[in-house]
Order: structure tokens, then sequence, then C-alpha cells
């Protein structure tokens, strides 16, 4: 059996665990029970009348194969979506569907990241950029933010310093998982400054933009700041403001002069996306507003649960977040992230992403998502404060 | 913009379009009407009682994310049908859900081929299992079958000449798409033969198993004469079998002891399959099998149209299939396939697949798929014989 494993593609054998995976894993086999805050995700299933625009398209029979890069009636709801956000029009050749945004972050690292390249990845960060990039075969490097008062920072001197002559790409994630840090705009110019002195793609994650806390109606976009010729590729979801996680299904928003390239490696990658789920998704972007709206308002809430929470509490280091929907805190002499988080579903029936998950400058920290209904937040979050204190 | 896509990874770059995704786009660009025989896929929609499991969980609100490698209820199916096609037990945890089976043979080649290294693809092939190598940074080597009589012929000789010391697997797609090769049980022990001395992993697309015309149950499988250590990995897709082209999702078949690195493999990529759409893929595998049946009887009619279209006609030469779905026939004097599958849709209202989408071999060739209705595929094949009359 060993041999077997031996004779796998050294990239593939590289590839990391998700800490999150290992710990939602050890949290389902417990059986139902566990208060589930490991993943990104609330506990809303998608709302019924995005759901009935599938089913009725796989009852209309919409189950053949389609367009690549999907629908033209998708493309177009994202182009809308996109003129409504930003407040100019967009060419829906410029959208392309993808089997989730994970996918999407896949392909724009194949785009940009080759055998042996570096990408940057500010760090924490959630796993699965890293994981993207060393399916990939490309060398992931993780730049250190700094944590002052709470808050993270990142600098370009901190991507300098990071930089070598095989850096090809940047992953900016604004606002952040796990640590919420969201980028001001001048930042954004800094760091897109310096993409460009240094003639490096920037891919833009900026799915968690509508959750920000700041006062701000989104949060600063690089869409804001972006010439036609810059190198930067951005990735998108339907996930998270639609309560879709489950469906896979995202989309990548490029530059025209790569349509057909990434055409292709859509193709190569999983052929497209089922006609009935991008029906769902043509309704959640023109008729989903209202919900999104809620989706942040329940989001605004479970941070003021969490932040009581946490607060004046020992041991505890926590800053609430300007952006995204999770708390990372820090537990002053936790020794291993992952056996506190295992220990969570023991003992308090609650399953958190260990901070280790989100690299090695994350030991120490514990992630919830904040996603979710008051009542049951304040239960895991009593449970989570149980377990600190048997930390004495 | 031309400086954008010069800044593209050159892996990315490299990837071909796909000839067949080419002519499709140009049939559905000019809108309904094109009987379309350009793809692998019939023209019944997913039957209703597939399609309602899907419906009916995305009611009962199962669109959270799932375990990656699959719901153990769909991996348990699986190994059940396996079970019933190969007369022994299969473990649930040797599959591995993917989002198609496109997917499938992408990461199946991201597990064994790394930058730079080959991968043996006999010729003509569909194209996709050469651009998933491409998209990974692999290099597909095409090697080249024989005709003889109508017969294609790999053996183990051309594989032989073919590999160098950067080859590190085997495509098999046996029934094959486009030619029909179906391999005799002798012949796949001698490939099998070949791979384990030379070490090399073998990617098993025996997808088309049912599609079978030689009298036999179904096709010879590895799994007929694999052992438990041998470099096997297995792609599967829920497509073919039950009419769901376009759902997207496939499954790998593999040794357990490569658990957890495709599990990685898999969260890196599309990070898991709708739970939605497992459960319609549980009612196939276990309550499908008369929908199988009718499918395989309808390629069956469908051979025997094809067959009676085109023998004894001018310039064609043609054999009919040991296994699959498709015509794969050669035109003399024809100078582009390409050319003539746009002329066939302009002239004749008929989407074919041109012989070169298959690799330079396939010059001369055009490819339908003959699973399809008795009405639609006879005046479909009446336009292309009408065609070929007028090239003389």
């Amino acid at each position: 059996m060993g041999d077997l494993l031996a004779a796998v593609r050294p990239a593939a054998q590289r590839t990391p665990i998700s800490g999150i995976i290992r710990t939602a894993n050890y949290g389902r086999a417990k059986g139902p029970g566990i208060i589930p805050l490991w993943a990104g995700e609330g506990d809303l299933p998608t709302p019924r009348f995005i759901a009935e625009a599938a089913a009725k398209a796989l009852y209309d029979g919409e189950t053949f194969y389609t367009h690549s890069r999907g629908i033209p009636e998708l493309r177009e709801a994202l182009a809308g979506y996109y003129e409504t956000q930003f407040g100019r029009p967009f060419d829906p050749d410029t959208f392309f569907v993808t089997g989730s945004g994970m996918q999407a972050i896949q392909l724009c690292v194949a785009m940009t990241v080759g055998h042996d390249e570096e990408i940057l990845i500010p760090s924490p960060s959630w796993p699965n950029a890293t994981g993207a990039s060393t399916v990939i075969g490309a060398n992931p490097v993780a730049v250190p933010m700094r944590e002052a008062d709470g808050r993270w920072v990142l600098t370009v001197e901190d991507l300098e310093r990071a930089m070598t002559p095989k850096t090809r790409a940047i992953f900016v994630n604004s606002p952040a998982n796990p640590t919420g840090w969201t980028a001001t705009q001048e930042e954004m110019e800094a760091i897109l400054a310096f993409a460009r002195a240094n003639e490096l793609w920037i891919i833009a994650d900026e799915i968690y933009s509508r959750f920000i806390w700041t006062g701000a109606e989104r949060a600063p976009s690089f869409l804001d700041i972006a010439e036609p010729d810059d190198r930067i590729l951005w990735v998108g979801t339907f996930s998270k403001n639609w309560a879709m996680t489950g469906w896979r299904m995202g989309w990548i928003h490029a530059p025209l002069a790569l349509r057909q390239t990434l055409e292709n490696l859509i193709q190569y990658s999983t052929s497209g996306t089922a006609v009935f789920m991008q029906r769902a998704g043509v309704v959640a972007l023109t008729e989903g507003e209202w919900f999104v709206k809620s989706m942040i308002e329940r989001a605004r809430i479970g941070r003021d649960i969490v932040t009581e929470a946490l607060s004046g509490r020992n041991r505890v280091t926590f800053a609430p977040p300007d952006g995204a929907f999770y708390a990372f805190f820090k537990v002053a002499g936790l020794e291993s992230s992952q056996q506190a988080a295992f220990a969570l579903i023991d003992e308090a029936s609650v399953g958190t992403a260990p901070g280790t998950a989100f690299g090695d400058i994350g030991e120490g920290y514990v992630r919830v998502c904040f996603l979710r209904s008051k009542d049951s937040l304040t239960e895991a979050m009593q449970g989570i404060v149980k377990y600190l204190e048997t930390l004495g």
C-alpha cells in the first residue's frame, strides 16, 4: 500500500490535508448534535425561490451539455450584478462560470503560476489557496501578516521581502478569511502599484465584500482602481451571499483577452456547470438582493454575539473584524489549536476551525464562523467560553 | 490585450481549444434546428425519477458543504453497482465522487504525471484527456493506433515505441471514444504487464463498458485482471448510462492507500459535489438499471441506422464499432475535417465532430454520436450522406 502512495506524483503527495476538513471529518463522525462553526457557511439552507429555479430547470430537461464558460443568461446576470455594485457597465464575456469559487481559484493559479514558480499568499490565510497552488505544482509562499492591537496588517514591504525572481502572483483576499482584514483603498493602490512594478498577477478574492463592518456599503475593491490592462483575475462564488455553499458554483471575472484560454481550462477541468444550477444563479443575482441583505444582517448580529462572548475573557485576545464573518481569536497558553478544536467538539459539542489550518502563524488561534442564528450561536459561544475557562 | 495573454502561464497558453467545442460553439451560434451529433450525449433528458431525487433534496435543504470525497450513501451505492457488474464486493472507501468524469481524469493525471513528465494516450482519442494533461503541466504523447480493415489496433509495441524515461502513465479508454476500439482481455493483460514492467500508472477510462456490440454483457475491464497493488486508477461518470451529461458528476475508483491524497486533491479543486446531485446519483445507481438497458438498446438501434446509412457509400470507409456509441468514419478526399464539420452545420443542419478533434491522425475522419431517436438520427444521416454526395 505504501508503495502505491510513494508512486504518486510528488506535487500530489505534498498537497496538505486541510485542517478545517480534518476537524469537520472528526466532528461529522461524532454524528449530529455538534454546532458546526468550522466552515465558512451559515445555518440557513438555500432559500426556496432559488432552489425552485433549479428544480424547475431539472424538470424542464435542462440536463444536457452546455457552454463551457456558462450560459449567456448567467453571464449577463453577473454583468448586471457587477454594474449595480460598481456603478459602471461590464461585458458579459468577461465572466466565466465555474464549478465553485474554489475551482475559480484553482483555474486562476493555473493561468498564472507555473511549475516551481511562486505565489505570495498573505497569512493567516484560507488553506485552499495554498492547496490549489500545490496541486498545480506551484509553490505557495506564505507572507506573514502582523497583528498589532488585534488588527492585522499587510504592507508592501512584507510582500517585497517575500518576493523572488520566481514570483508570479499575489493572492489578495480582502475582506479576509480568517482574520477579517480588509484592505483600504490606499492599501489596495499600494499593492496594485507593487504588482505593476514587478509584473505580478493579482488573484483578487473579494467574495466577502458585502460583509463589511466599517460602515461602508461594500469593501474596497481592485475593480475601483484597476485599468483594463492590469493583470488581475477576480474570483467569485454564489456560496456566501445566497447561502449556496453546497452547490459548488462560482465565477471568474477576467480581461477579455484571456477568454479562449480560460474557456479551454474550464473545458479540461470540469467542462462547465450544470444548466439547472446556472438557472438558480440567475435568480439569485436578479431577485436575491433582499436575501443578501438579510444574510448581512444575520452576520452583523452574529458578530455582536461573538464580540460580547469573547470580550474581557481571561486569556482571549480578540478585536472584532472589519469584514467577513469570522472571529479569529488568540488564546494565551493554547499549545495546540488542533487539539483544542478536537476538545471543543468532544467537550463543548462545538465545531471550530483550528488556527493552524490557516498557516503556522495561526497556532494559538481559534476561528469561528458567526453567520448563524442568535440562539444557536449564543449556545455555541457559551460552550466555547466554558471550555476556555477549563484552561484555567 | 496581447500582452496580457503573453503573461499567462505557458502551460495554460499551450492548452488547446477542443475541436468539438469549436464546432459546437459554431453550431450553437446558428440557433436551434441543428441536429447535434457533435458531443457524446443522447437526445433524452435525465429521466424524471432521477431528477426528482435532486429536486426533493434541494427542497429538503440539502444545500450545505459535505464530505469532499462524497456522501457515504453514494459511495456505498457505487460499491454496490460495481459488485453487480464485477461479481465481487467493493469497499465504499475506494470510491471518490467528482465534479464530472472530466474532473476525475484531471485528478488522476494530477495524481500520477508531474511537470514535464509524459502520459501516453492512444490516438485518435477524446481531446479532453490530452487537454487535462496540458493544464497540469504534463506532456501528453499521442500513440498512433493503426487501422486495418476498419478495425483499430493498439499493440504493446506501439506503447513501447512511444515510451521514454519520462513516461509515468498510460490513458486507456476502452471501449474507446471516438473509434469504438474495445480491448480484449488478452490485450488488457498485455497492457497491464507492460505497465507493471515499466512501473507506469494506468488511467482506465471504461465509461462505455455497458455499450458493447460484440455480444458480451459488458466490455473487458482492468478490474477483471488487476491485483490490489496495481497502479491503476479508474474514472467513472453518470453522464452516459443515465443521461446525466449536463450534471457534471463522476467518480474515481482507486486503491485505498490513495484515499487521503485524493481527498486533498478534490478539496483543493472543487471541494466536493452538491449533496442534492449526489442523492440523484444514488437513485440512478440503485433504481436506474431499466433505464440503462433502454439507453443501450437506443444506441444499438442507432448503430444499425448509421451502419446502413454509411455502408457502400462512395468515399466512405466505415466498420461498425465494437463498443461505445460513435461512428468514426473516413471520407476519402476530405481535405479538412474541421471545414467539413462547419459545412455540415451550414448545409445539412447536422452537427458532427471533426476527426482532427481527436488528434492529427483523425484528419479525413468524421465522428457522429448515434445515441439518438430513430427519426432524428435517420434525418441527420440523410443530411450527412447528401453532403458527402456533393463531394463528388
